[in-house]
């Protein structure tokens, strides 16, 4: 028996746009009109309802509180000068949404629910994609375990929901990191390489730490040595070092960043030779002391391409020198001029909705 | 300004106790007819309120289903052939939660909120804290991030609540084990010591691919080296050699059990010769080939203590004896006659409500 999950809509009955402030936006604190909701249970997925964003009613118990089984995606839709809307390479994330739903012991969600899915919400919602340079509607896709019962287990039931929120450039202000050296983020063999809830609330007090340093964010090490490059809590890392590139190997302990993988392909196109490879602080610290390290910045659907001023690791205090033509600025430029249509697209990474 | 928190109760029309079949409860999905709600905002707890179980309303934004932060204890009350209600070592679980507490970048629960709310909470509902061996009543304090945002940061709002659940023995069968060789639970600098929601959600996945090998459980080793004995996903663990008792020390990836702590007491009040040091797997398979190995078991507040009854590690498939007397019959007794007021308390661990 095959049985097509249907896309059933029930539409605001007054849009909240008018009321929305889109040039004083907090990121991730104004929602669209819409959100959508599908449920699994007994073993399978139901209708897809797109319906008002709203509040939910969960039980105490309600599995996702106490076991934390709890997975998301981040994503953009994107506007063009001829009002139409693009995605920038969703099967990518929809892929690692799986991959991350798998560790988690959740289920995978099939592309028709996903996409087809989220193309829906998105179009319903099209006037919350704004126009011009650095607007875009961010997209959140998450699971949760949705059983209610406190045993230790795998929930039975799960809801996945995608929530969409406008936004403007994430990051303001400069950015400088401390580099850990006894928080870690992720083990060997854990779940780092998923976009689990848990994750995040683990790096926030050793990130707190760093803000009470006056730094903006930590840098992960791998936990066992504390001696490898690793990624930042919402974005990996490159470090220019000469003319070359280079940046972590995903493993299980790093996210496999959509920007990372775009930034690399770029790399290529653009003739900059990139490696993919452990990179040891100590390499970086040598290459700062040296004047040989020109360029640190971490790459995120969220923040695009931020570049990092400034690191600290251990006593050592490094100020990163200010580069004309950065390798930054030409990807940040380049991405944004794909995901706004305003270039073209030799990799296909543009999905029109 | 020193503000009271005042508890406020809020009884429900008609209890639900006659409609419990308390001889068929399955662990964890049995609420009794109140809880516990307190919220955190704007930098203070605001009034403890004690209302019926039910639903809560959360935004899909609330940022505990997207970045984790969730921490819970799980406590139980006794009753004793008197009515008389009691706690078994609370203070330690409040302390335990603090930790957690912060560690997840969320703020601590006072005193008089966590205990004060506990014990009015328990008294309310005393009835359904059944007598006879095996009876109690599971107790589940957690916090979760509810303020609404999808930026990766820590919530600014938090719910600290109760709920309970009438219980039985948790395990019920035999049980064998799988000792994890690639999979991991924490990272040394990270969150294994908390009670973080997504520990657990992490270590499903590994632990379904044991249930499908014919194992209950897996017993985790360190991330690094995956050579020493850690703890298991809801137990710390012990193994006896000889007649010497061995449990891995507690360190930033172990959950430090107030069980295990208890059965430490015991096992030097009992002069049995007990050693919190690194335990490394192949002492254990040593001792397992040699018929040294008398005993392994788990030690957990939902548990009490589980007897193992096999292991298995990469390769090496071991069934472990039948001992007279054990050491986990014994600690299992003593602990049960403490905490259902059927002994002396030496160590003062009961505390009756
Ligand atoms: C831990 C972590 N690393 C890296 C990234 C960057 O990944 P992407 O480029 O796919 O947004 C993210 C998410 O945005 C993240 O949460
Ligand atoms: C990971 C883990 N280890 C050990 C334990 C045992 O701790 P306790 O004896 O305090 O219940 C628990 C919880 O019950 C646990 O969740």
């Amino acid at each position: 028996m095959t049985h097509t999950n249907q896309i059933v809509i029930d539409k605001v009955r007054k849009s909240r746009i008018d009321s929305t402030d889109f040039d004083n936006l907090t990121f991730g604190k104004t929602f669209s009109d819409h959100m959508l909701e599908c449920t699994w249970k007994n073993g399978s997925w139901g209708d897809v309802e797109i319906k008002p964003y709203g509040p939910i009613m969960v039980e105490p118990s309600c599995k996702v509180f106490h076991y934390g089984q709890a997975i998301f995606e981040g994503m953009k839709a994107f506007k063009d000068d001829q009002d139409d809307v693009f995605l920038f390479r969703p099967a990518d994330n929809w892929i690692r949404f799986n991959a991350s739903a798998k560790r988690l012991a959740m289920p995978e969600v099939p592309e028709e629910i996903f996409m087809d899915g989220l193309k829906k919400l998105v179009e319903l919602d099209k006037d919350w994609v704004r126009k011009g340079d650095g607007q875009s509607l961010y997209l959140r896709p998450f699971m949760i375990a949705s059983e209610n019962g406190v045993a230790a287990a795998p929930s039975t039931e799960y809801k996945f929901m995608v929530v969409m929120s406008p936004a403007r450039a994430y990051y303001r202000g400069e950015v400088r990191v401390v580099i850990a050296t006894s928080y870690s983020r992720a083990a060997d063999g854990g779940v780092g390489y998923a976009k689990a809830a848990g994750n995040y609330a683990a790096s926030f007090y050793p990130n707190n730490l760093a803000l009470e340093e006056g730094f903006q964010q930590i840098i992960w090490t791998d936990a066992a040595s504390h001696e490898y490059l690793e990624e930042a809590g919402t974005m990996n890392i490159f470090v220019r070092i000469g003319d070359k590139l280079l940046t972590s190997p995903h493993n299980d302990r790093i996210l496999n960043g959509v920007t990372r993988r775009s930034v690399i392909q770029l790399a290529k196109d653009m003739g900059i030779e990139v490696e993919e490879r452990r990179v040891s602080i100590n390499e970086i610290n040598e290459a700062a002391r040296a004047g040989e390290l020109k360029e640190m910045f971490g790459s995120g659907t969220a923040a695009v391409i931020v570049p990092i001023k400034g690191y600290k690791h251990l006593e050592f205090v490094h100020e990163l020198p200010t580069m004309e033509h950065s390798y930054a600025e030409r990807f940040k430029k380049e991405l944004n001029d794909i995901q706004y249509n305003r270039t073209e697209d030799p990799h296909q990474w543009r999905v029109k909705i």
